[in-house]
């Protein structure tokens, strides 16, 4: 059907199962003229890629290629496709598991829906598919920045352990998530949530964690009422990232214990419109106010974890499942790079909604 | 643009601003054969009027006329127009305050956006427009009624005070919120919020709270991967409600704190898969399981309060201003309906999508 | 489903039945800022209702109303609600044939679509649908008119007589169609249509011919490749029009017969670039190219005829129907402003997707 | 932007510049369960391929791949990705006149569009990308093929010379069609229209011409009234295909100069309904009647031709092109399966609305 598409003006379509030949996007609607190369796309799946110790030992080296839409290192207005092969795959550890329905995974909805479902490697509902998003997500945001926009995301809070980033910049933050192995800004915060993910790999477990979105530099006006707020359009790009459970925008689940007069954000003018405080997360009535966007997404822990759990097989057996494969004990830190990809895909297109960038640039 | 449209195949479109001549809505898709009378979609709309004792004074009857695509009482197929016009309009006090920007609302940013903004009684940014929300929403749950499927809303936290539904059957939840002045169907916790609710109206303030919605006999498969999963369709449509600032599914943002081993909802086989408990609230990889699917949704305190809040006018000064009008002081109780409404769009275009629902009944 | 909604930026939806309460529609993502009332949207209609000593005797005043979206006589962005109730309606003499599937109507396939049909002066297949179309267009030619684009219809032929108008300007063709009871300029050829209409009207029969739109000062760039060319998006919206049996752009059936290089259009530069002729209609690659879009529909003659034919019941009868009701015997002068209607959506919208029309005027 | 998806529930997306790394495309929307192998493809796309003694000399193998969407020879219900690389790609005589705006084609327009263009070998505007489609549809085509619905398509007239099919089964004109060097299914036509077109070429030129697709086995109530029309989505799939400046339907142009009493097919009762002609081309009211659909492309003379054109560069200059490439002097038999392709994606797209066509098969 129409599912994997996303966005009206700047359109996102991806394909690919975990371990079939290729996994991939079209970008349709990208503007012309826009200078691009797969050094652009590549640094930002670079820093999706498997392969930290903390990580899935999967070795993915996902290089992208492009094979349409650009051409004498601009983009032509035409669809660019995206492709990255699938190559250190190794099918094996889920042939024995084929029939069996890991709890915590989409196996049983996917032959639900489908009535037949690629076993290997969680075929399409693998988090391998966030690679065309990441794909996709550079050629937005590379845009955006020709704009001004900056879309910066990080962990906040791993398995109860929060961090703290007040008094950063966005850059700092920026930049210390990316030193960190978690992608925490906060040194003290990283350090307890690194012990956390270790001590239940060892246990065969498996932790959760929140994911912070900030997005600078975004004008007023964006976002379509009443169906396609922008706040709207953001919770549907983030809650259809793999494993998020919830989402909130600004004091979000905080605002429900608040009074009207300490959740209001005030106004005064200095040639200009200037906010005392930010709560509503930068979006009003749907519409952008100008302000910080900050989106956060609740992450469950990862589903594959090597303890014991009770399941059931296609074909109405009891058994027990031990997950082997090669999984993140938590997957927060790989999610971040993939939220940004969804908020940059949104503030794109919305963008391109409100005739803010021209069918072509230069 | 396209941002009051809703749906793929199922789709509602609302129109009407809050003191214009009329608010209402087009359903396109609807199947043909459904039996159809205004007193269907009447009695949703008494469940989210204004008028209860806690409630705005704003005293609509709402009536609504269906102006196409029913014939001799049934559904024709044909796109399903309902109008409510707007009586008890009374756009004096906003005259007042045409020229500022009021905290808390879309005011600015729909100036930003558009322009120009009808200042009477909020324009089209005013709650009023959900008038036809719910009106598509009925069409909805009653030929969702005809697969068996139930969609119940209540009031699940305010003001701090959360409520307590454990052993109540979803029917008893469905009556008890009926019954009560708050949408709360546990009558220790709806004291207490009534109370507070009391309480901030006589200090000019207001409160905001959670709601939570059910829906229960929803078939296994629903959803369309990657994008347009159950689970994000259904944050984009809560989180587009006025005041949601927050959305989250089954264990929602309880998550980030559970291991693997606690989250994942084990499953048995008798006579068919059975889960062991509901952390996914009914939704595995963005499609459903079969189980109830429960999701809630943060509410922010109402915007207008009376209390004197700093602010600016459209021309740069920085003024006071006291919100009168006529508000409630916690629009949780009137959100249900709403959510109820967006929740059974979702599934029905999902139904639709799945080709669970057949183009014509009977 | 989604039939009823047409355009992407630029969206008109239409509702209603013949004989229903009320027929209108909605436009979504008119740019706020226009100067629009009651009168520019009459105006457009009063060009397509019935009542011509030719024409149908149906007396519809046809008087619209507009609900929404208008604030102080401007658009607000928001969706624009325009309804025309159906006053002069005699379903009579339809009861006596609402199980007889009358010849060349859509009768017996919508009773195959939908299971159920309403049969009173032909419902929502009825060409009164077409008011709607004429009311959303009336704002498209509004929004148009403001970036210097026109968009002029005639009837080109009728029962084989054409009409020449070589040598008149646009404006000439529009004024003189205007004054014509056929709509056609040419007052030789004129003369000639009327008398085969009357005599098609004396016999009970009808006759058909081929109605001209032409569109001048669309700019260079206008079109969505691939899919969405000019030219496919004008031949969609053209077809969809009742009695449309065929559509062709530029040299359209008479290229079948031509060689490439009498069919290629030349260019020469004369202070830009200048084509020195239009076999292509305005529209190469299906992209405008600055000239004249010329685009013909061919129109079949009405369906609905005195005469008597042979058909079938829904109960599997074989039966005589002889059509009474109130009909145009030839349908093209009244088509002309319909078709004019979906040529200024589709240069709407793709001034709109070009980005060439902002978000707000003035 | 969006032009290059088509489709609602089953979706095609294409991608790809001539001289490119590749073109291809995806479809989305395909049944789950279907049996799909890349030589069902590469068939179609065999048929669709240069190199017949009357077509261009360019040499492509035109080897599909399939990346995505299919597991142990079915599909998966996920995105089918399709890739053909370009490998005989020779650019060069594209090189010299790169700055030039070739008549009859969308060189211009490209560039007023977009601002730059991919000049190797018309880049995007190529009817190189009907491979996609090709591709597309002939996984629409073994869908319908399940359902006992056929496309078939010939060429019937060019250079002003028709065939006839009449007495022909539909399997004949297939087979004939097959065998034939320029798809007529009549071998007296087709002598001729091969002598045109060796004489065409000879004098460095081309010619037109008109092909026609008959679908058959299509149930009644196809289609989606008001703007989705089945018709008008087949005029909107046509007229998009490169080089068709004209699209009718059943009658088409013919009808204009027919009387409704002529024109209006009869209806008889023989166990089931009968229509005793068939001027609809098997459409009323936008909706299938269950009849063949009979439609037809007019189809203008290739646009590049040897003989010497004025034209002018992007610089402002005018200048004399005689353009050489590799070419065909008449493109309607190459046109016919890109024809076939559109019809049977507007078809299966049409089954799925109506809901006749599962989620998942077999």
């Amino acid at each position: 059907m129409t599912g994997n598409t996303f966005g009206k003006l700047f359109r996102l379509t991806t394909f690919g199962e975990s371990h079939g030949r290729a996994v991939g996007c079209i970008v349709d609607g990208c503007p012309a003229g826009l200078e691009l190369s797969e050094e652009d796309i590549q640094k930002e799946l670079d820093r999706r890629k498997p392969g930290g110790w903390l990580a899935s030992p999967r070795k993915e080296k996902d290089e992208v290629r492009i094979l349409s839409g650009v051409f004498e290192g601009k983009t032509l207005g035409t669809p660019i496709t995206m492709m990255v092969e699938n190559r250190d795959v190794d099918s094996r550890p889920y042939e024995e598991i084929k029939d069996i329905f890991r709890p915590g995974h989409a196996d049983y909805t996917y032959y639900a829906k489908y009535g037949i479902r690629d076993w290997r490697g969680g075929g399409r509902a693998s988090a391998r598919e966030t690679v065309a998003r990441v794909a996709g997500g550079a050629i937005a945001k590379k845009l955006l920045g020709m704009f001004g926009i900056k879309v910066v995301g990080y962990t906040k809070e791993v398995a109860g352990i929060e961090c703290d980033v007040s008094g950063l910049t966005l850059d700092e933050i920026a930049s210390r998530a990316e030193k960190s192995d978690v992608r925490c800004p906060d040194s003290e915060a990283e350090k307890q949530m690194v012990e956390r993910i270790v001590e239940a790999r060892k246990e065969g477990d498996s932790v959760g964690g929140v994911a912070e979105v900030i997005i600078s530099g975004v004008p007023p006006g964006l976002g379509e009422p009443v169906f396609w707020k922008l706040d709207a359009y953001l919770a549907f790009a983030f809650m259809g990232v793999p494993a998020v459970k919830g989402v909130e925008i600004g004091s979000g689940f905080r605002a429900v214990k608040m009074k009207g007069s300490e959740h209001n954000d005030r106004m005064r003018w200095e040639k200009g419109i200037k906010f005392l405080s930010n709560n509503a997360g930068g979006v009003l009535g749907g519409i952008s106010t100008g302000q910080d966007i900050i989106i956060r997404a609740a992450i469950k822990p990862t589903a594959s974890i090597a303890k014991v759990q009770k399941t059931v097989t296609l074909h109405g057996e009891n058994v027990d499942i031990s997950v082997r494969g090669r999984h993140d004990p938590c997957i927060v830190p790989r999610a971040v790079p993939v939220l940004e990809a969804m908020a940059a895909l949104v503030i794109a297109d919305c963008m391109m909604l409100q005739g803010l960038i021209p069918r072509f640039l230069g």
